[in-house]
């Protein structure tokens, strides 16, 4: 149940029973020379739909943007400030949880923005250990390829090439979600060099020249998508009956 | 073109003879009885792509959250404080602009975020005329309903009844873009109270019980939709390239 | 009745039966060769006291620097940013609130104020929207050049040559307020060039090279400046008493 | 020389020979039954003007609203918070300095604005000292009424009971000042209690009921202004030339 | 060698050959029954000397205040918001920058302060990334327990009991740093419950309610502490040393 | 009673009969060729835990960063930005007022904390006279320094030598707590040059070549710190109970 393709009744309707919501988050960075900008938002909108596909819950409209600062260095890629994504999670929080939301499950797309979406949390659970905030919210994030199933799979399909940034699993499942943007691109090398971290955008360039972190992306394919993106919504749902349960 | 499906390639050839950029943004929020709690962000990047379609123009990845604090009295409406939209904004445009994006065209749902943007485009503008910013962004927010061609069918269609708010034209254009999430409401009374201004969300809500301003939504319809998406694709398209040549 | 010529126990009294108050809000901005820098707070100053003067209302202490970015190409404009004014426009409201006052009603010179305080205004009700304020603060701005008597005599005495900044009714106005500080200039063009819009400071110094757009404040006079005047206390009148009856 | 009464061409003709402007900041809060509420910026902005008159140097726009937190258990009190007095404060310098003001003197008629006044140059000159900033801005706040001359002066006549707030000489020079809007007020105790410091508004208002520290301001006559404005101008001229000359 | 033991001529000396910093960072929360509320910043400054002791590297005086919010259900705990936590990580890091210090090390005694502090080193690197900030300062963060000698000794010492919080590890080795604060106290259950993920203060304590989470401290001993230093202190020598070659 | 070495049971039980606590202030900057860079807070910990273990007050461990911005100039100062500084002290009174400390004495021992340190105290009041807070925390700082034994005992030792800044007065005190690092430097000339204001950090190096304001700490001496700490001691202890008191 997507919260943006519902009216204000039909939520109303959906609270009398339930409290709980998925939001997917991602960013708007590059994912090397076959993956696309898009690739983790659409990615983590794709599983959370399913999810809420799966079981009826309900999902949030997509936060695209996240925190992307170490991708600045190739174009199109684009980055909210720690600061900035903190207060737009807050802000979300806090408007649902005025409906009577209180259980927010981040379905998420992007490493990069962890600590950001944490601190995030943690600033809302400081105002009410802090006793300024009535509402109980609880947060959790997960990141979608990061359950058993999916990661099982992935170690099956790819094995280490899966790699860390534009990794085969994720370029797979946007290939199924957007076949029509499926890319060609030169990969050299075939798998890309493996990551001992980063600082700045220009640092990563210089260390990842073309974007990609220890992944040979042009193992990818919509079909493994399809089953990557089976086995995504499966732990996902998991994983937020679980949250909702604890 | 959209960013989201391009690789960092792709932008970066686009870079080198183009520098505009659209920005969709709308708002998540309530939409009556009929109209879904994201009309705004939904028709906003329709109409985006619509013109990017159009002309081979960059858009980017929509905004979905907007100022919305006045619709909190109804269910799954969600609102970014202005001073979080303004950093959100903020950021996109600083980080477009790092790659050489220069004009941001802001293609607009939902007149609530008129002022917010509005200030951040200032604040941007500051720190140039405070001298701490070197780079010339340029950046102008519309409204995808307000051009001539899309207003002058908006009346032809409704006359006075398009109304203010969960307007026929917005319906309209989102059960053409959305199809499968056409509602069925009981809209009572046909035509909506008129607006003469509201403050907080419980104020709004007395003023207007179910959510519409002026509007008899019942009156939309996907056929319409579809003149109305074709005449905004028309009215953007102009106002994007005014925009480039001022 | 003025706030800063008041001693606390006299605003004790006054809001015993009401609860209405008037905020002169401006800038401190260039107006031309033959316009004051003060010309926008001065005039909103002087048409606040004015209704002040009418029907007993209290008038607070003039917030003279506004957000005037675009101005700073010319020497002694100077801007709070959006952020800043709209901190000002909160802390003001929320104080006076804590004493009673509820309907504060903005008289406002100067149009590039608008989006901040604006957004100021959301920022406060957003904070009842969420459920962190209990106070019901209600808040309008108007331009007090644009009600209907005062639009009315300035299309009579200039018609088009009115313009957009450094209009001949502010300067008039201006000048029948401060008349020791009438300024003899040559203006050339007599009409300065229309606007188009602009951004930064330096881009609007380039497209308006003495500050003007659009008037021909050579017509200026304080014999103008005194009907047009009392033309805007009435009409400030009238909005400030419809806005407490809203 | 007031900035809001000149035009931008004759600031820059005053920024030819000189880097220097005196900013009037004061408060907006109770001074006790017979003392305005307004006297703190009133008077600080008539010794600045008096200042600018006598050496021709530039006087902006007074900063009408301080910090007035201890004042808010007293009707029309109004205070900017801490942050946004920085802020203000920031943007003030800032925006000047772009034209070429360098030097800042800011005549203080508040002794609550001392400390987040002072954090704010403070701000300042951290970008500096961390590299952020090029110009160099040079800020130094000064109460009015603490010169040589204008000290002697209140102690001739007044004494001990010249007090903390609400003093005799404050109200002695808003007297003079505004003439048409002298209190009669009860005043008892003839001699306010003395000060041995307070918190929040509440803590404030037990401590001192009827709002002045200390002070006998039965005893204020425009007559005492008229010496004691004389006084403090001449105190003030010596402290900006030697704040210029350090 | 100790910053904070050092004259401003040996830094300075120090810089010419070198360019490294160790930031000691905890926190002040409660840490069981025989655990010290400062057991976190103790920790890491005692072994963040400790390393500075064995190589020589400066040593920054120690960030005692964490992200704590977690723990405010118990008594003497203290939180630093993550937006100040950040704010302060930014500042020193921006600080020591201006010296010529450009690699960052920060031993941490706290799991809850990597978001904020991971975050914070974003928000430096995205200055960076978006053209902002010219100087390249690195960060990284270590938890001082984490290292794989001290991991060892650990789970030779206590196997699970060693817990997620109020560790035995941490309480040995504050024993050992402060022998005259060791604790006697009751410790029912002898393990306490493990770790299932908390949120705001209240929740914490009702998850565990004497504050350890999975941590058996009675098996504590300064012996055990003094080894687990000496583990520590060569683990963290180690990855300081790698992240300088990095 | 030190914070740190306590548990939260032993603070709870301190909480049963008082509600004071003890915040050491100080900063991290150079303290001429034979002063410390931790000077300031190593002293004020040092007089605090004096105090502490004179009357059994509770001690929060040591804020050791302060606003330091014009030591900047010299190796090894690190600041705080006023905005950053206040924010830290917010957190810390507000996160122990949680479990009902109500009365924060700070002892600092640095001048240039005074400013942000009071701006934030009143922001935390602001709170509370704008009806946000509820809980009434009552602040007050002084420097250690600055009591009548040890200024009398200051003077009588080392006259107007003592100085401004890096005075023989906290040179000493330092030596005797910290007797391993004591310096041996050329002090050229033997009192430094006086104090007439300063502003940025470059700014404050030309003034005062090599750190000190107007001291002779060439004559300092740990037998001095022993009887100049017993001072300050008594000092603080009267003034911390003097504050309770209020
Ligand atoms: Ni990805
Ligand atoms: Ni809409
Ligand atoms: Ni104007
Ligand atoms: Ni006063
Ligand atoms: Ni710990
Ligand atoms: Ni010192």
């Amino acid at each position: 149940m997507q919260l943006a393709l519902s009216t204000w009744q039909e939520v109303e309707e959906y609270l009398q029973t339930r409290s709980g919501i998925i939001v997917p988050i991602g960013s708007v960075e590059q994912h090397g020379p076959n993956g696309l900008i898009g690739t983790d938002h659409l990615t983590a909108e794709f599983v959370a739909r399913g999810v809420g596909d799966a079981i009826g819950c309900m999902v949030a409209p997509t936060l695209a943007y996240g925190m992307s600062q170490h991708h600045l260095g190739f174009a199109g890629s684009a980055t909210l400030r720690p600061a900035t994504l903190m207060l737009v999670v807050r802000d979300v929080v806090q408007s649902l949880a005025v409906h009577g939301f209180r259980r927010f499950f981040f379905i998420n797309g992007h490493g990069g923005n962890i600590a950001s979406v944490t601190a995030a949390f943690d600033e809302l659970y400081a105002m009410r250990s802090l006793g300024e905030a009535d509402t109980p919210v609880r947060c959790r994030m997960k990141l979608w390829s990061d359950g058993p199933r999916t990661r099982a799979l992935s170690r099956e399909l790819y094995g280490d090439a899966d790699g860390h940034h534009a990794t085969c699993t994720e370029v797979s499942v946007a290939q199924f979600y957007q076949p029509q943007a499926i890319k060609q691109a030169q990969l050299a090398p075939h798998v890309a060099p493996p990551s001992g971290g980063f600082f700045e955008g220009a640092d990563y360039r210089s260390r990842f020249p073309d974007g990609r972190i220890g992944s040979a992306p042009a193992l990818s394919s919509p079909e493994h998508g399809e089953r990557l993106f089976a086995a995504a919504v499966q732990d996902m749902t998991e994983a937020y009956q679980a949250f909702l349960a604890y």
